[in-house]
């Protein structure tokens, strides 16, 4: 129903080196993205969508050849969704970094001539949007009517309107959050550390050995998913039931939430790569805009000049209402348009994924408002 | 200050068999042990102290051969102390299937002659406290006066009045639960993996290869020490502070909390045995006395006689106040004396082991009014 129906990636080529934050210079990089919708004449009408973790180019539509591998935003991208597609012409993109085709860790390094691996530079939020920005140049897009994301992806949206504030008319930061807390960061790390750890991840360089570091990833990706999920949605949705009907007095399986994560870690290292993990982890912890600010985010913020969208969800407790709250203060106190929606959902951090009635609602009012 | 002393861990064996909740018998067991203070004439003053996962039989002083080793409870325990030993006569005792001393996987199997490795069954919190009362009986004390206990150690003390109610007349229940919330599980499900998955567990037979899973068990404890803390309390003590001053753009040390959960982990593997580890995460997962009651925790606990002290800490996220209200509710409705306090207290579940003013007042309110 209403699916922007079969796409196709694209790639684009850049071979102007880009300096990154941490001071490597990539000499040359691909982005492999998807469009949907169409430009229109005065290319007013374009809106990118950034993606979280886990996330990619594939934003919406299915692939001709995979009928099954639907977007990851399909229920909000897409003719007549909140993200209207007959209105709007939206772009996806694979960040830099990432494993889906993008220049990443997995690419090919053109001075050694073998996978970058370990090699390739940590990458930060600000990179991804200098990248993007490229992205739009080559699109001929001088400025987005909108930049979209959830999670690390509304980190996106927010360094959008700091770096090029004269690029973005709209921000819609969703589940965000202006930086990680300290017990983001602890989790984070404990994921880095399974990967790290992992005799197969041989220091990063784990293609040339033709394994993967299943054991790391998969018990990263296992804690990941208790975060993203609320503790009540985990009580409702598994509660104490046993797979099995009794006990096992073993280490097989007993409960049924124990099925879930080993089964959603093992999915997870069939097609994740470790090093794209560990670089975003990374660009989550750096993200700090407030930080050359000492820490005044509204300070921080003072050149923004979009109008933004900020949402939350009450039962997210890894990027908490309270977060949002703060970055729609500091916006507000630098005379920013503003709408705030704490959107009252059980499924925790995941809710921005989540065809919610009342968010797609405030998603769809925000965006029909937007001029093109 | 108030310090009992040196104190000398003493040693009991059982030679009658013990059929364990799991269905295996095992044929003899010996418990490590401590008690501080007298018991009196009447053997009527006895407190037994339950421990949590990584603790032991030292509950209160030092070692003459090792000043340093502080009993883990030692700020509640002693003369003069909330739980005093100028009264109560206080046995500390390490469980069974634990790594202090008392019969566990590192103990040698009296079948085939080398250590038990995973082959030492799963043990419960019923067969923890059923291995307590042969202890009870050794020492000549038909009913404790108090059973005492934080976390897993307060599942110790209510198991105590369900299991024997005739011979605990008050059970001390501190930042506990009735059972596992499914998140709960969750957590000690990754932690569990990451022992088992790690290629120097050998399936728990590690000890014949001379090496420990210190890659899994570090994973444990460092996932572990963020559910023990609160998220403020995090925040409060490490924030975002870099551990060099600057960001290091790869994954040395960043942030001082990373430094921090290191150094838990990798301390906790010089000491801890991960088969013990592995057994008390699923006790803890396993405990739920309403289970056989089709959930119905107030029938469940019927059958108990004893006085209670119900303690929780507002901050705990692991073991939430609501979980012991839950507690509390039921044994009110079963007509039981309860005392219960719920204590601002800024440290999370690791605040039943601090010195707070207000949570050691209301413990030593407690046990002055018991008779012994």
């Amino acid at each position: 129903m209403n699916s922007v129906g079969t796409v196709t990636p694209q790639r684009a080529a850049f071979d102007t080196p880009i300096l990154l934050q941490g001071g490597v210079s990539l000499p040359a990089f691909e982005l492999v993205y998807e469009t949907y919708g169409e430009l229109n004449a005065e290319r007013s009408n374009a809106v990118l969508v950034c993606h979280a973790l886990s996330g990619s180019h594939h934003v919406a539509g299915i692939y001709a050849d995979q009928p099954d591998n639907i977007g990851w935003w399909d229920n909000l991208v897409g003719p007549g969704k909140p993200l209207d597609t007959n209105r709007f012409f939206v772009v996806g993109v694979n960040n830099l970094g990432g494993c889906y085709g993008s220049t990443g860790p997995m690419s090919l390094n053109p001075v050694t001539g073998k996978r970058y691996g370990a090699d390739f530079p940590v990458v930060t939020v600000e990179d991804w949007v200098a990248a993007q920005a490229r992205l739009a140049d080559r699109l001929g897009i001088a400025s987005w009517a909108a930049v979209v994301g959830g999670s690390v992806g509304g980190m996106q949206a927010l360094e959008w309107t700091l770096q090029y504030p004269e690029r973005v008319r709209h921000a819609l930061v969703i589940a965000s959050t202006p930086k990680l807390t300290t017990q983001n960061i602890a989790f984070n790390e404990v994921a880095r550390q399974a990967i790290l750890t992992d005799p197969d991840f041989h220091g990063g360089h784990f293609y040339e050995h033709g394994v993967v570091p299943a054991r790391g990833l998969r018990l990263a990706r296992m804690l990941g998913h208790i975060t993203y999920l609320s503790g009540n949605q985990m009580a409702e949705k598994f509660g104490r039931e046993l797979r099995h009907g009794k006990l096992s007095y073993g280490y097989s399986t007993d409960f049924q939430v124990e099925s879930y994560l080993r089964y959603q870690g093992d999915k997870f290292t069939t097609y994740f790569d470790a090093n794209t993990y560990l670089i975003t982890t990374k660009a989550l912890d750096y993200f700090d805009p407030a930080r050359s600010y000492g820490g005044d985010l509204q300070a921080a913020l003072a050149r923004a000049k979009a109008s933004f969208f900020v949402a939350s969800f009450t039962t997210d407790w890894r990027f908490a209402p309270e977060r949002s709250r703060e970055l729609v203060y500091a916006l507000l106190h630098n005379g920013r348009d503003v709408c705030y929606a704490e959107v009252d959902c059980d499924a925790g951090h995941d809710s921005f994924l989540l065809d919610d009635a009342q968010y797609h609602a405030d998603v769809a009012a925000y965006l029909d408002r937007i001029e093109t």
